[in-house]
């Protein structure tokens, strides 16, 4: 773990308030001066209270504390799920002393039960006396199945001022993100408009969070926030200048790491996979078959058995709804070409299984049909994934 | 097991070849009649040289006889692999002296390993001398990770004639059928043209297959034939009267008979689920979100530990891309209402938990958009789910 900074101006806190039986499950971010936020949420047509609410107060891009509790997502609560934000971040405003229009919540674990407010409106008591520069108690409270703590930091020059940018991320399970992901918050003491916020957020993450999966399967919960303060004190950013564009390469670079981070800690995983498609026609057909490969449990079986039964990779191309050529296809497992043009070579498999050893490892597919190509990154399937998912609610 | 009888005129075998180390891998079906033939084959674009060897054969609606075998796909085998495909069938035309035009192939197995062509003809010469109304010695033949037997036998009368249709399936995982399907031979000695089994086959499958999945993978192998030999000697069915009715419904019901065996022998599985989608606008989006929930590892997993996490399902519906209102939605689980217009109901959990131990059980969705119903089958994701697909090709 590289060293975190904070920017300026930034304080975070982490407590245990009882919605989980032991640990850490409630957290707070909080700027001395109201920040210029962006945000991108989960695209599942099911979402959590707690999505819905920040959805509707980042519209004006002013956001000065975040409130995000683990253990229950806050999910399928109806009526009663909108009411009980409204009470908590009510509750965080006033002991915060900030306008509770300038409040947003986030909420990750159980879908299908309704949050104990009480319990969590005396841990905000507690938790705004506690706010402090030290990441460790933010990072636990946010976690669920997350067994790694996601954090990045970097420093850059920005109008010759020290521009801050830091990224806490959680997330193991349920991962494939559409638009937005996870749980990610960004800090920074850019002094950068709402209005670009929102477009380098969205254009990093089509580079990050929006190639990796997990197991396919999309959260009600997802959110990523980005809340930037100007305690930098660089001239503001107001439109696609050099400075912009440092800015959003820093950005980029994070939601890269952070992603990276995710999969490294995907429920049960045994290796880290990435899945380059080259020379494909465009660059959603090369993600739709990426994932389709990076979703297959019988290619993320296989992986984890270390077995070289790479005909599964040439199965989950095939069933994609993608036009392609099967007699141009070449296929490379760890950088060792296994089919050419569609047909097998003959390889010893005891050459592969050494290759598929390796913690992390790559599978190339080369469509020879255009010049898009891209990277998805994924897990394997495992026993553990199981055990973790068998027994996760009770 | 139900008793199976053999239509009039058909024989099978099976044997070992030596393409698997042990057990029978080659099986053939014969019938003394050439047969009005159809088929249906997978719709994935990586397709074995048997796929398409048998596709250009049927066009033409003659099959005397089918050969397969199982512990090899013959897919992505290029050139060589459909010389291959072409020397077994002319040797075993020879061997039966059947028009060598006559002749089907499957292959289930490996994906990316050459036939061993000279085992598979030594055995054509065994195997054409051991034609016999024994089910047991064929299925075998064509079962991979198969533990269970497949077939089912209907009688009817038709036109005071009796008419046997019998079925036989091969599958077990890489299960997530489009249009077609694993491995299925179909035999009857009805009298019906091969335009309209083409037709009720199509139906079929649209109401049996095409609703199971068990791991969301379409196999490169996919293929179901049915072969009519016309010697029950009933009047020829040549239009949509009572009697092509008559067929159809015995023909679907052992399609669906089929695969629900298929489901109930799927890999690992120690639970196996009905997704019934009520009051849907129609049909397709009814199967989207009964396959999103049938193939999200978080719900298979979930079920496989006997956990009422209800949450994962409601997950699944809401990434589908249908359009719905989620304050419309109820969800029952085991017959059990746990989420009513998009809101939970608090009951005990321990409950849930009690009803997910039945081994065959029941998830309601109830969109309450429209007027059209439809059910999926499929299965739970347990340790013996990667067990037997971390070590299946070494």
């Amino acid at each position: 773990m590289e060293k975190i900074i904070y920017p300026k101006g930034f304080f975070t806190a982490g407590i245990h308030c009882g919605i989980k039986e032991k640990g850490k499950d409630l957290g707070v971010i909080y700027s001395t001066k109201l920040t210029n936020a962006s945000g991108l949420f989960t695209t599942n047509k099911i979402k959590s209270a707690s999505v819905l609410f920040t959805q509707s107060k980042i519209k004006k891009g002013k956001i000065q504390a975040v409130i995000i509790n683990s253990g229950n997502a806050n999910t399928c609560t109806g009526r009663k799920g909108l009411k009980d934000v409204e009470e908590i971040t009510s509750t965080l405003a006033k002991e915060l002393k900030v306008n509770k229009e300038h409040i947003a919540i986030a909420s990750t674990g159980v879908i299908g039960k309704f949050l104990p407010v009480k319990r969590i409106k005396n841990g905000i008591k507690k938790i705004s006396k506690n706010l402090n520069k030290n990441m460790d108690d933010f990072v636990h409270a946010i976690m669920t199945t997350d067994t790694t703590k996601k954090c990045v930091s970097v420093k850059i020059k920005i109008d010759g001022k020290d521009v801050v940018i830091t990224g806490f991320a959680k997330g193991s399970g349920m991962i494939y993100p559409h638009l937005a992901t996870l749980l990610c918050f960004i800090i920074t003491d850019c002094a950068i408009s709402s209005k670009l916020l929102s477009k380098t957020l969205k254009e990093a993450i089509q580079e990050s969070f929006n190639l990796i999966s997990i197991d396919g399967d999309t959260s009600t919960n997802d959110m990523i926030l980005i809340l930037a303060n100007e305690l930098a004190s660089n001239k503001m950013i107001n439109t696609q200048d050099e400075n912009y564009r440092k800015f959003s390469k820093s950005l980029k670079f994070i939601c890269q790491k952070l992603s990276k981070l995710i999969v490294l800690d995907g429920e049960g995983m045994t290796k880290f996979i990435e899945i380059k498609i080259k020379n494909a026609q465009n660059i959603k057909e090369a993600k739709e078959i990426g994932f389709s490969i990076a979703n297959s449990n019988l290619v993320k079986t296989a992986l984890f058995g270390e077995d070289p039964n790479f005909g599964r990779i040439m199965m989950a191309l095939g069933k994609t709804k993608v036009d392609f050529n099967p007699s141009n296809v070449d296929l490379y497992l760890g950088g060792k070409k296994v089919i050419r043009n569609g047909t097998i070579i003959p390889i010893k498999r005891s050459d592969l299984k050494q290759k598929l050893k390796n913690k992390k490892n790559l599978i190339t597919i080369d469509l020879k049909q255009g010049k898009e190509k891209i990277s998805v990154f994924t897990t394997d399937l495992s026993y553990d994934y199981v055990k973790i998912n068998a027994s996760y609610s009770t």
